[in-house]
């Protein structure tokens, strides 16, 4: 077999077989294929695409390129859930509790990211005294024994994902769905999951902006799940507006603790019990979708969910009682509010811009090596649809360093990205459809 | 600028500017862009092309990414002449001293090359005693003196041009019409060609095995012939079956001589002054094309053509003589016919097949580290069309080894590259179109 003559093939719009891609894959992981090819070959796919079959070869040829999470010894179905990130995107601190009070067990491997806000492991470090690191020992035990464990990524998941995601990211390789959809899906088969739930977010403040390309995304990731065996359900969510109100660490973290005790926003109350009814349906914990809502907004509503929290926080060493008093957060040493400059209705929010405002305030990492501000963050007063006048918030801003230029240009970036008209506009759709192997349902 | 925004706008369609594509290509010469990017830019240019601007920017890009040959000080429009390759090709050696006969100045620097048989510099060393090793001084010196010259290529041309075909090589790009016009056109360019005559080889021994493709590739050096002010006509010819009928190094040395002697093939022979008279046309020694192939014709005729092969064999320091005694140049040790294995007409002579099977015999080079035997080689009886007797010689090869079973399977492979059928078979059309800046004139 010969690296140039599968490039040839691909570029020529043929299907390549199994051994094609494994040989592609190994060769690559190995360094014995080199970046000149793969890169050819993943430009080649960028035009060509490839089959089901073919994603599905590349998606377990990829899972299988390093170490793989052993969930064996957990009794159960393991669903996991991905989102394809967004802005204000808290669901998995909601949703893991929450279908774990289900009894679904929630074994999940999480790393830290590059983005506006930290990844979830980021987020958890705002608790004072949790531990994201764990041996797998640890960490299997934890979900034995409460359900639940988040604990950072260790060993070396996915190394052929991780090589050629930074190869496509600077050949312009990185917008093809198939190549998206194994990445995805390589790390969470690695992880050991046996059904997959995702969020795959559409909009302005999502990877994908366009409605027919999340589509076609979540299709793909569904598609490899059923040629692999691992059931997956795609939910299609609108990112043109931040989907909770909490931008930044400490808020998303305190805006998941009001969601499990009930009373969180309803937007992200309402996709949260979502995501997590599929989960509870694919992990055998309820008949139909119908039923499985029933189950996770009881346990909302009883306050299971949120004790399950609890649980977890003090398993992993910290501070439960922040349920209680949300000061045990950290908190930034000033709050700046940002007046509406004139009357009207909002027609839209930038998410993607307030994202990066919050990253510049310090909430996320434009660079590996960048460290997190904790507390930072902006925290919105209005949805797209809400009426407002002139000089009330439009949102508030966490700040920590005393810098008034600084403040003043935060404060214009958050103003700028909130578009007011004089006339009403309609609330934006939350979900716009799911997507199961037996077919795309649109809401 | 961003390499990576480069490949981006090309893989989605876009024009690339002067600037982006000059930008890439020393980048790339530096070793600063590195292989990778490179070869996901060639295959976003595979699938979406390059302009006619683009490609003559990346024409002249590649040209001036090392030394250029300064032709300045011979006095004159300097035509050169270039041929995509194929089988029993020994136009080069007979054009050359045809036009500077007519007072072209011709200035040829030619390299080795791989394949069937040697390039143009192997076949000239056929002839005891040339020298193709010159400084550059004594070659312009001789091109001034007498109007001819062809030495081995020195120096550093188009570095750009050889990492490039080098990496496409690899990397399944090669096939790309804009990418293998400019990387011919920029060697010409480099070598300080004022005008340029194509001859773009078609069929089954030649690299562009469709008409159409090589319409579009000549069409292609044309445009940019055009795009950088070097006049450039591009003569479409037939490469179904081999050109002449003498496929090796020596032997196509004497064919030369014979067709300048006016006793040549009749196809290679009006081959050669179709190519001719375009140079002279072009270098302004003519006034059209029909004044121009009189004077070639006549410059056959009365001998002047073979005179100056001699005069220019001489300054070389090799032996003139060869042109009245063939005897001088090496001889293999041994003839062999094939026999016709029926009855009937040729009705297809496999080119590349008979190319193979010279180079098998050590006619060419497969690897750059194999030696040619300059004496072996294949000499054609037939042509397509031509009837035969069961029995009749189609073919009479030229070996140096004693190895009956290398013999016996030589034998065999030239014999399959004969199709012989009962019906009578149409003779091959021998020139398919002319283009030059004007348009496409087919024939």
């Amino acid at each position: 077999m010969r690296t140039v003559d599968i490039i040839h093939s691909k570029r020529d719009g043929k299907e390549l077989s199994s051994e094609e891609i494994a040989f592609l894959v190994e060769g690559y992981t190995k360094g014995e294929i080199p970046d000149y090819q793969m890169s050819a070959w993943a430009m080649a796919v960028y035009f060509n695409g490839m089959s089901a079959r073919e994603t599905a070869d590349l998606t377990l040829a990829m899972a299988r390129s390093g170490d793989q999470v052993d969930l064996s010894s957990i009794h159960g179905i393991k669903v996991d859930k991905h989102s394809t990130g967004g802005v204000g995107d808290t669901t998995t601190l909601i949703v893991g509790p929450l279908v774990a009070a289900a009894g679904i067990p929630v074994a999940k491997m999480s790393g830290r990211g590059l983005g506006h806000t930290g990844g979830t492991i980021d987020k958890l470090e705002a608790i004072p005294g949790f531990a994201v690191e764990r041996t797998t020992e640890q960490f299997l035990a934890q979900v034995r024994e409460i359900g639940l464990a988040v604990v950072g990524q260790t060993g070396n998941l996915t190394p052929a994902d991780k090589k050629l995601y930074g190869l496509r990211d600077v050949t312009a390789t990185v917008e093809s769905i198939p190549l998206i959809a194994s990445s995805i899906m390589s790390k969470k088969i690695a992880s050991g999951a046996d059904a997959i739930v995702l969020d795959v977010k559409t909009g302005r403040g999502a990877f994908m902006k366009s409605l027919d390309d999340s589509i076609k995304l979540a299709q793909a990731m569904v598609d490899i799940g059923t040629e692999v065996g691992r059931e997956t359900v795609a939910v299609i969510t609108n990112m043109d507006e931040p989907l909770g109100p909490s931008i930044g660490n400490s808020l998303e973290v305190l805006e998941a603790i009001d969601t499990l005790g009930g009373r969180g926003p309803a937007e992200l109350t309402e996709i949260c019990l979502e995501l997590a009814a599929h989960m509870v349906r694919l992990g055998g914990k309820a008949d139909g979708e119908a039923e499985a809502k029933e189950l996770v907004t009881r346990l909302l509503d009883n306050g299971e969910a949120l004790a399950k929290l609890k649980q977890f926080i003090a398993a992993q060493g910290g501070d439960a009682y922040v349920a209680e008093d949300p000061a045990r957060l950290p908190q930034a040493a000033h709050r700046v509010d940002v007046p509406a400059p004139e009357e009207g209705y909002v027609a839209a929010i930038d998410a993607e811009a307030l994202g990066i405002t919050a990253m510049l305030l310090g909430a996320g990492r434009a660079t590996k090596e960048d460290k997190i501000d904790l507390a930072v963050g902006i925290k919105l007063f209005k949805r797209v649809g809400d009426p407002v006048k002139k000089g009330e918030p439009l949102a508030e801003l966490y700040i920590n360093r005393e810098d008034s230029a600084e403040t003043a240009e935060m404060m214009q970036r958050t103003a700028a990205a909130f578009k007011i008209a004089s006339a009403p506009a309609e609330k934006l759709k939350l979900i716009y459809a799911v997507i199961t192997k037996d077919g795309i349902r649109k809401l």
